[in-house]
C-alpha cells in the first residue's frame, strides 16, 4: 500500500502513518521527495488491510493499493487450478460443461422432456429455478419446495446431477439433498448472510456476478464462500450494466481473461441473461468458449412462448442442438473436449 | 404497451398477440401501416403484464412498455404524498429531516457522544449499524445484539428514535424492539426474502437505491415492501455506480426530482456512501437540499481517524455542526424547516 | 411514436398532437382508454422526427419512439449486406480480414518490418497511425506527414492497402493518396465536420465506435457518412466505458450480433484498444471472430516494450503468429476462410 | 509512479526497470519485500510519464500512478484560482454567473426578446448556437454565419456579451470577432485539433465536459487549451453518461467539489442537458448552486413548444424567472452574490 502525504504535510503526521503501519504489522518505506513524502506500507498481508485506515490521517493525500483486496481466491494464494466435481463432471479441466435447462421449473413434463433433450444434445447437468427472484412482485414467483421435487426426480430419471438458485438461507435445508450445484444470483451476490450460509454446506456452487459489481468485489464475494470452508466455487459471469441498452445487460467477455490471470477458481458464462434474447443468446455463447470459458449455463425451454418466466431468452430443443454443434466445432478447434 | 411486428408479419401472427392480450384481460387497437402492423395493448393494468409475454411471440419485432412496471410506488396509484411517522417525527412534508450517527456502533461512549452532539446541532433521529455488510469477509463485521442493546439505551437516554441496517430476516425478531427505523441497504435492494420479511413487520424504513438499480427498479422493489402491507417506507439515493472513479458512487442527484415527479414515497440522501471522502460529503448534502429531498442520512464519528468502518467518510462533530448551518440556511431559503 | 397523454389532459392538447403530427406528413390513430388518451404517430418516416417535437407540447406524460432514429444504415433502409471493396479484399464477405501493424508510425523499418511479418502471418492489411489523437498534450502525437510519406513507401514494397486515423479535415487533402481506408477514431465518432468531410471523400472508411455511444447512436453517426454520398462504411467496435476497470475498456462483444441484425453494414473488432494489454488481446480476438465479426483490426509491434504509444496493448510477431493460427481455426469452425 | 515486480521477477527485470526510470530524468526507490520487489519511481514531473511506459517491461505486475497525468490545470501546478473575465464580468469569484439563452439561434426576435428577458431576470451573459452538432445529420443544423451576425447584433443591443459553440477551426475566423466566449461541446472535449486551434485564439473559452470523460480526462483535455497559451478556461459539468434513463444524461454533481479541490479552473454548470427536460432543470440547478458551481448554462425559449432544437429542455419566461429566485436565494444563503 502506498501513502501520498498532502504537500508540506507535519513530521508528525507522516509518523502517525508509520505508526498505524506498525500497528497492523507492517513494514514501512518512507519515499522523501521534494515535493512530497510517499510511504510504502509493506508486507504479505497487506491486501486485507482497508484503505482507509491510512486516508483517514491527517496530512494524507491518497491511498493506493497494490495487494488486490481478496485472497483466498487469488492466484496468489493457491496458484493451481481449482477443479469443482460434480459426480463425474469435472469443471475448470480440458472438457467444456454445458449446464441447460428452464429458467423456472413449470411442471414435471417440461423439465423431464428439457432434460431429456439438452442431454441427448450434449448438456451434462440440468438448471431448473424453483425459488425465482423476480424484478416485480407480481411476476411469477416459482414453484418453490414443489418444483424441488420435480427437480429431484427428474435427476434420477436421468442420471443428470442438477443445479437450481437459492434465495434464502432457510430454504438451505431443504435444498442440500435434492440439488448438486447450488446456484448464488447476481442480485445476491453481495447478501453475506446468504454465502455464508451457503458456504457451510460445502456443497459445489456457482457465483454469478452481480450486475454492478467489479471483478475485484466478485473475488471478494467468493473469499466468503471460501472462508466459510467451501472450495467448490465456480464464477458466473452474467453480463453487467452499462449505459447500452440493445441487450439486457453487457456481457463482460473480457472478465474470462481476467479472471484466469487471477483466480485459480473456474469460469463459466450465462449467455441467456446477459442477452436478454433468444436471438443473441447463440452469438455470446460461442464468444465465451471462443474467450476460453470453462462452460455455459443456458436457458431452454420446450415452448418459449408459453414459458412463465424468462421465455423471451430461452431456446427452443432445434436453436439448441444447433448451438451445441458450433460450440463443439469452436472448442475442439481450442483443443478443448465436449 | 405496443406491440410492433416485423414488416411482412403473418396475419395469424398478429392475432396471436390479440388473442393474448384478451387472454391477459386488455383491448387492442390495431394500427396496419404501409410498412408494419402495430398493436397497441390497452387497459389500466398493463404495467404489471411483463413485455416479453408479447417479445416472445413469432412475427414480433419490439415491445414497448407505456405504463411503468411498478404500481404501488406509484404517484398513479396514490397521488398524495406519503408521509412517514417515526415518534412525532413525520418525513415527506415541509421538516427536513436530518438522521445521524456512527457508521457501526462500537461502543457506549462513542454513541452516547455521538447522539449527544447531533442531536444538539440538530439531528432527530440517531443511525447506528449493528449488522454490517461489508466487502470483505476479512473487515469488521459490526457487534450484532450488543450493538442492538448499546443503540436500546442510547435511544432511551437521548430520546432520540433509532435506525439502523438489517441484513437478514433472521434479525428481525430482535430487531423489531429495539430499532424505530429499519434500513435495507443498497446490496440488499432485490433481496426479495428480506424485503417480505421487513414489509411484514410493518415498522418505518428506508429503502436505499441499489448502486446498478434504475429508479424504476427501486420502485419495483418498494412495490415488495408495500405489497406486503408496509406503508411505511422512504427511499434513499446514496450513488450508483459509473465510471468516474474520484468518488467511491456517482449521486444521481436528478433521481430526487424524478422520484418526487412519480412516486408518492419521500426521499432522504446519503451523501456520506455516495462521497466515501469527508471532503465531500457538505457538497453532496447541499446539494441534496436544495434538489428538494425530504432528509439526509449522515455518518457522524467523534474520531474518524480511529473508526472501526468507514471514518473515512464520516464527518467529525465540528464538520457536521458547521454543515448543519449551511444546510438549515438552504432550508430556509427555500421554504423548509428543520 | 406513440404519444402517451396525461390523465387528464384536455381535448384541446391532444388535438394540438394530432395537429402537429398532420403537419409532419404523418397519420394518427387515437387509443382514448379510461385512464389515458394514447395517440399513435403513423408513416414510414418518423424514425427522422425528433421526440421532443411532441414530448415538449403541453398535456403529453411522454414520447416512445418505434422506428429507430437511423436511416440509410438500416437493415430496413437497405436489406443486402454492404461489401466494402479495398483493392481486391472485400469485407462483410465470408473471408475473415485482418488488419495488423502498429498503432503509431515511428520509422521506416519499424513500419517495413512489422508488415512483411503480419502479411507473412495472414493479414491483408496494414495498419498505421500518422497522427494521434493522445489524452494529454505531453505524449508523442505522431509523425504526421513524414509518417504518411512511409506508410506509402511500405504499402507499394508490400502491396499492402493502408489504413491510417484521420483527426483533422485539413488532413485529407494529403491522406487520400497515400491511404487506402481512412479511420475514424471512438473520441471522433460525434465529429461531424470530420464525418461528413470523410463521407465527401468517398473513400472505404471505418468508424470506430465512441466510448460512451449506443448502438444507436452509432449508426447515426454512420448516417452522418451515408448521407454525405459514402457507401463503403465498416462499423468498428472497440469496447465502451463501463465501471471494470481491469480492462481498459469494456469489449461490448454482444453489438457484433446487435450490428447484424440492424445494419447492412461490415462491423470488424479492434480487441488492442478494448483489452488495453497484450495479454487479453488474444482471448478478444478469438471471442470476436466466434462472435461473427467480420474482420480484426490488431495492434503489432517489433518492439513492444519500446514503442513510443500503446505498446502494452500491442503484441509481439510471435504472439501475433500464434493468435492467427487460433484465430484461423475458429474461423474455419464457423465456415469462414482466411 | 509504483512499479509492482511480479512475484520471482529477475533481478535484471528490475533492472530494466530502474534503467528506464534513470533515463526518463526519475529517481528510484527499492522495496525488496519478501513477496515481491517494488520500484517506487520519484520526481516532480512523474505525472507526465505514461504508466505504460514501465507496464510494457517483462516481469512487471502492475504499475500505479500517484501523481495526476494532467499538470497545467491541477492546483499543484497553480494554487491560486484562475479568475476568467469576459468583460466586467469574473467567473471564478464570489458572484454567481448566469448565462442564459436557446439553444439555437432561430430569428433576430427570438434572440432579441430571450436576451431582454434573461438580462432583466439576472442573467449576465447571453448563450445562442449557430453551429449545432447534432446526433442525426437530418435535424436541424443552426443557422451558421447568419446566427453570428443575428448574435452580434444582440449583444450590440444589449451591452450582453455572448457565448456560442464553436463545432470546427473553421469556423473561428468568422467567431472571434463576434463571440465573447467560445465554447466547446461534450461531444468534441477530445477533438484535440479544435482544441490546440481555441487554444490560440486565447479567448475565454467554456470546455465542456466529455459525457463519458473522467475527471482526470477533462482535466487533461484542459492541459491541451492551457499549453496552447490559453489561459481563460472555465469548465462545464453538463452530465456524464451512466445505466439510469430517467434523465437525458446524469448530472455529476460530485464533480463539482472534485474541481474545487483538485483543479485552480472555474466550473459552471449546465443543467439542460443533464436533464433534458425541463421540469427537471430547476432541481438540477438549485443543487448546481448549492455545491458550489460559480455559474450556470440555462436554455430558455419564448416558445419552447415551437424551438427548432432541444425545446424540451428549455425554460419558458416564466420558469426562468421563478428559477432565479430560488437560486438568488440559495446563493445568498451560502454567501454568494449574483
Amino acid at each position: 500500500m502506498i501513502v501520498e502525504m498532502r504537500r508540506g504535510a507535519a513530521k508528525e503526521q507522516v509518523d502517525q502513518v508509520i505508526a498505524r503501519a506498525h500497528k497492523n504489522g507492517c513494514e514501512v518505506q518512507l519515499n522523501i521527495g521534494t515535493d512530497k513524502t510517499v510511504v510504502a506500507i509493506l508486507g504479505s498481508d497487506t491486501g486485507r488491510i482497508p484503505t482507509e485506515l491510512f486516508a483517514v490521517l491527517p496530512g494524507v493525500e491518497s491511498v493506493t493499493r497494490i495487494m488486490r483486496p481478496y485472497k483466498l481466491a487469488s492466484r496468489e494464494f493457491k496458484d493451481e487450478q481449482t477443479l469443482v466435481h460434480i459426480g463425474d463432471i469435472v469443471v475448470g479441466g480440458p472438457q467444456l460443461v454445458i449446464m441447460a435447462g428452464p429458467c423456472a421449473i413449470e411442471s414435471h413434463e417440461q423439465l423431464l422432456k428439457t432434460a431429456q433433450h439438452v442431454q441427448k444434445a450434449g448438456a451434462t447437468i440440468l438448471r431448473g429455478g424453483a425459488y425465482k427472484p423476480r424484478t416485480s412482485p407480481f411476476s411469477f414467483q416459482g414453484l418453490g419446495e414443489t418444483g424441488l421435487g420435480l427437480l429431484d426426480d427428474v435427476r434420477q430419471k436421468t442420471g443428470m446431477p442438477v443445479i437450481s438458485e437459492v434465495t434464502d438461507p432457510h430454504h438451505l435445508d431443504g435444498m442440500v439433498g435434492q440439488v448438486d450445484v447450488l446456484q448464488i444470483g447476481a442480485r445476491n451476490m453481495q447478501n453475506y448472510s446468504l454465502l455464508r450460509a451457503v458456504g457451510q454446506t460445502g456443497k459445489p456452487c456457482v457465483l454469478k456476478r452481480g450486475l454492478a459489481a467489479t471483478v475485484t468485489e466478485w473475488l471478494q464475494a467468493a473469499d466468503y464462500l471460501l472462508a466459510s470452508g467451501e472450495s467448490q466455487v465456480i464464477l458466473c459471469e452474467r453480463g453487467i450494466r452499462s449505459f447500452e441498452t440493445s441487450t439486457r445487460f453487457t456481457l463482460d467477455i473480457s472478465s474470462i481473461g481476467v479472471i484466469k490471470q487471477s483466480s485459480h477458481l473456474p469460469i463459466i458464462v450465462d449467455p441467456s441473461h446477459a442477452a436478454g434474447h433468444y436471438q443473441l443468446v447463440p452469438t455470446l455463447a460461442r464468444a465465451a468458449v471462443a474467450a476460453g470459458a470453462d462452460g455455459l449455463l443456458i436457458e431452454v425451454h420446450p415452448d418459449p412462448a408459453n414459458a412463465l418466466s424468462d421465455g423471451l431468452q430461452s431456446l427452443t430443443f432445434n436453436d439448441f442442438t444447433r448451438l451445441m454443434g458450433q460450440i463443439g466445432a469452436i472448442a475442439a478447434a481450442l483443443g478443448r473436449t465436449m
